[in-house]
């Protein structure tokens, strides 16, 4: 885990052509209300960016696009990303070229 | 395997050069309409294409043309590609260029 | 083994670079007539081209040309390949770059 | 640890793409001012830029440009860089494509 | 080894950027015409050139132009390349670049 | 150890984008002029260049710039290059990407 | 090693980025004229260039020049190189980017 001093994650500005994510919890409780243990909840491979970078460098110093922009709710690889700590908050940081899909839902 | 909370496979929207997958089913049950066994089901690599990505970038930041397209069926390989799962349902992301062959059939 | 519902490998249409093939079987009779057991059959390295892919993509997105084409009669390597199975036939798919070379006989 | 006989980490030029880091240190006591063991206090993943090259070479020798500053706050990676020992002080020396992000706080 | 049912070497085409070889065989006996064990027969880096591909791919589709001709003597490295057999004589692929050295002599 | 006849390490002229340093000797008795025993002498990672190549070459063939020249002291990784022995003393070859740092004290 | 039935070293023409070299042999006696057990000679670490090939292709297909010419005294490195043996004499085949630097003695 990368720990930080941060006080808010909205103070990080991703470089490059990374993106900053954070996974969407799933739900600890039922339908009917009830508090589930915490083995039995799945971990999601969904997430909402946060934050882009300005994009990688092609091979002439031109900054290539990214595909996915601020507020998209993004499919993430099961690994992999650079996980950052928050307070008690835990955020990833992935290539923009590692997010699988947009979710348009 | 990739959870999410998707309602429907449709709201998925593959990035640069991935195309979504869902696996053609082996019939569970004989020509006599006896059902088999788990185990004696053969797992088939054939697979109907459900969403493409807009191409992967060149160089130039150009697109690259994909090879398949929605509604193709196609020949996957034996091993890769990202698993996701939408309810009881599973479906696969690859990269284009490990799609091994289309079948017109 | 790629296994499939395929009624025919014409119906497959290999992708990219990619070149389907069928081995030539080695025969499992001896000159005079006799069955050898198969474990004296050898297994030879030439084999039919069935199908080719369009080609390759260069850096800017044009087709590379194929080496090889339909009809060819072609040395495959030893190890590699993605096999095909389509009934109780076996076929393999290679990268043109992987076929060694053509056989002019 | 890379040992050095500089009098000041001033003295430090980085090369090509490098950029000199100082990691920010975890407080070592708690609020109420108690010292607190080496062992409860968290290596943080945040560090100050002392230095940065002049930018590493694209393929026709242009330089190309960095991506973080002299002064700037930043997030470094869990592993990796060249650690850099001046007196007692440690530094560390990365090169601009491993810093995950900017801190703007 | 692979094995091919080729009545003649001269049938096989190299193709890309591959050079078909044919070892040169050290003398199985002495000066005086005494057979030597097989065990004390070395075995040599040296080959006769007996067909080249047209050349390999450059990144446009051009091809490179082939260092060594049909006919050439050359020196192989100790390891790599296809091996083929026709009937009971041995032969090799090696890509161009592997080819070490011209002998002329 | 590459061992060499060479007279002096002058003679040595680096190809390519190779950069000939000698590393800094630790001081091997204290402050107080007491001689220390080897084991406590530290090794240290500063280096003065004695000499340059003229510098690799891009994919047009043509000369990349260097970042250090004759009489630079440096900053040098603490593993890799290639060590040269002239008499009793040691050199690195190290290419020029390797060298971390300039220090300018 | 690589063995031949070369008449002459003279004969082997280097293909593409090659370098012939015959290592420079160290002293196998003293200076006062003893000779030396041969577990006490050193293995040095320059050889004389005696053939260059004609310079590797760039992407375009032209030549790349060679850093080093016939008759240069060039600094090796230790491991690498493809060993060529002619009669008992042993030669080494390297690339020319391997040769790590020049002696002008």
């Amino acid at each position: 885990m990368v720990a930080t001093t941060l006080r808010s994650i909205k103070s990080l500005v991703p470089l490059l052509d990374r993106v900053l994510v954070q996974r969407v919890k799933a739900e600890a409780k039922t339908a009917s209300g009830l508090f589930l243990p915490e083995s039995s909840v799945k971990e999601l491979n969904e997430a909402r960016v946060l934050a882009v970078g300005p994009g990688g460098l092609d091979k002439d110093g031109k900054r290539l696009p990214m595909g996915v922009s601020q507020g998209d709710r993004v499919l993430i690889p099961q690994y992999g990303g650079a996980p950052v700590k928050v307070g008690e908050e835990e955020f990833t940081l992935f290539r923009d070229s590692e997010i699988l899909a947009k979710i348009n839902e």
